[in-house]
């Protein structure tokens, strides 16, 4: 599925990292090059040409959208991977790791330009529309990212707010890249909003998802440590729903864990995963997945679209949805 | 002159402060209503009224490019100011020394974002012109500093390897402020590039004259410590034209000056303006920004446009760059 599509896009964001590799100063372009390079699912590109093929039309109208989208995600990258001081990313030296922060910051700064520059190759007539989606959705993921970032110092974080973050650092780039697509389809914009609100509900229930498999994943299959999350601290759906509803002595002993340095990993993640699992915090997690799963459904099946496209993006989204646990 | 236009700029730039100031979250948006609250000359959006002016037509139609240009000036001082670890700004801290570097990344990032996305509001069949030049525009400056941090490491520079990385860094921007006017009102791609090539002319002769002034200004008429680039070894258009024009003995000379770390920083101010005046660099360099001015004129002269309103810019112009020396 999808195949076709995935062929156009990657040849496409193939040539814009050759015109990347060889654009000067090379200090600043290389780095671009290099995190396209790392390859990733490409996801949201691949979500624009599908926003534009789901009403039939020629994609090819939507490439420069779809590389505005990679180019801005990758951008986003960087930055956070700075932020967080992250070494890795998709298994290999991030940017700032592999060169500097500085070389880091300005040459994440010349992709954020550069995707609004491909974006303005865009057909004259769609690029107002465009435009002001794509940079509304771009500052919403700014303002995620630091959400985020302060949820790391606050003390108390609300499951609501929680949602909201996660809506604009992760989910609304997904229902944007979409719509993008469906912009250059020549959709009306009942249309459109049908398919961004299918695009953020699916980017909800994948976060949650995320936060789930975190600790319940079969170990090896999905990519990172279990329990990470626990470990540090993190304030995820789970942790936060399980304070909301831990009675005190819970609430305590989640406390204590949380503020324990002993260095007993095990110990750690076996006395918070009790805890959820006392709580039932698993299955809330996978009905409030479920619950936007189904929102997005609802948004999929009043879109005004041929049957057979719109089955293949519904399978094409359960497929994302579902990873091993 | 202007006092008009500025009336109407800076009542645009105050509303777009208070927006900025009253939006969320806090931490992102405080810091670019910060900078901008700290004022400088706001030359580049004034320019952009000005563009739009010198064809007789309502200005009110180039606000947001012009808050575009002064959002992404300002997007480039805060993280240059990163880049640099500079503490203060227009007399106040920078962003980053105020908050944090992880403030002043995302806030900056922001701040390029609300930039294009302020520009989005542009009337739909002038925005695709507008998105170009600008997007076009902000990849150069971001080349600009890339090009300015590898002179610093950077054995040997030429003098037209300067020439390029001042264009780029200040100079287009300039010129595009202009240009993004003339697009605006509905001038015609010739007088669109006479303008751009004005802005960009005379942006290259201010910079030389900051070179020299660094050197030769009547101390405290200036605002910095004069042969302050000198004591930082800096590659200025002076240094680098010494470095061309020396014979063996004075680039020996100058060697030994840059690399000295006595601390008696009279003295190898005093040493290297010597050379310059064995060199008679300081006349050069004015003979160079005279020259850049003078084809900046040039332009202006072929734009089709009101005498008065050509004759208003061009008093604007020299007074910019008429400093004392």
């Amino acid at each position: 599925m999808y195949s076709s599509l995935f062929g156009i896009l990657n040849k496409a964001i193939e040539e814009q990292q050759q015109l990347l590799n060889h654009s000067l100063p090379k200090e600043m372009y290389e780095p671009m090059s290099y995190i396209i390079g790392l390859g990733g699912k490409r996801v949201r590109p691949l979500l624009t040409l599908i926003g534009c093929d789901v009403f039939e039309k020629n994609v090819q109208t939507a490439i420069p959208s779809a590389l505005a989208v990679e180019l801005f995600h990758n951008f986003s990258l960087i930055h956070d991977d700075i932020l967080d001081k992250a070494p890795l990313r998709r298994g290999s030296s991030t940017v700032h790791e592999k060169w500097t922060n500085d070389i880091a910051l300005l040459s994440g700064d010349g992709m954020l330009v550069k995707a609004f520059d491909i974006l303005s190759q865009s057909s004259a007539d769609h690029l107002p529309a465009l435009l002001k989606l794509f940079s509304k959705t771009s500052l919403e993921v700014c303002e995620g990212q630091q959400l985020d970032m302060n949820f790391e110092t606050l003390e108390s974080v609300s499951v609501d707010q929680y949602i909201h973050m996660i809506t604009f650092k992760t989910a609304v780039l997904l229902g944007c890249s979409l719509q993008l697509g469906a912009i250059c389809a020549g959709a009306d914009l009942k249309n459109q909003q049908h398919l961004y609100d299918f695009g953020k509900h699916v980017g909800i229930a994948f976060q949650i998802l995320d936060d789930v498999l975190d600790v319940y994943a079969v170990d090896g299959k999905f990519g990172k440590q279990v329990g990470g999350d626990i470990l540090s601290n993190k304030k995820t759906f789970l942790l936060l729903n399980a304070f909301e509803m831990a009675n005190e002595s819970q609430s305590r002993m989640l406390k204590e864990a949380l503020q324990s340095n002993t260095g007993d990993h095990a110990h750690k993640i076996e006395v918070v995963t009790g805890i959820y699992n006392q709580l039932g915090i698993k299955e809330l997690a996978l009905q409030s997945a479920n619950n936007h799963t189904d929102l997005a459904l609802n948004h999929l099946n009043e879109l005004e679209a041929a049957p057979t496209k719109k089955d293949d993006l519904k399978t094409f989204a359960l497929h994302l949805l579902n990873r091993d646990m």
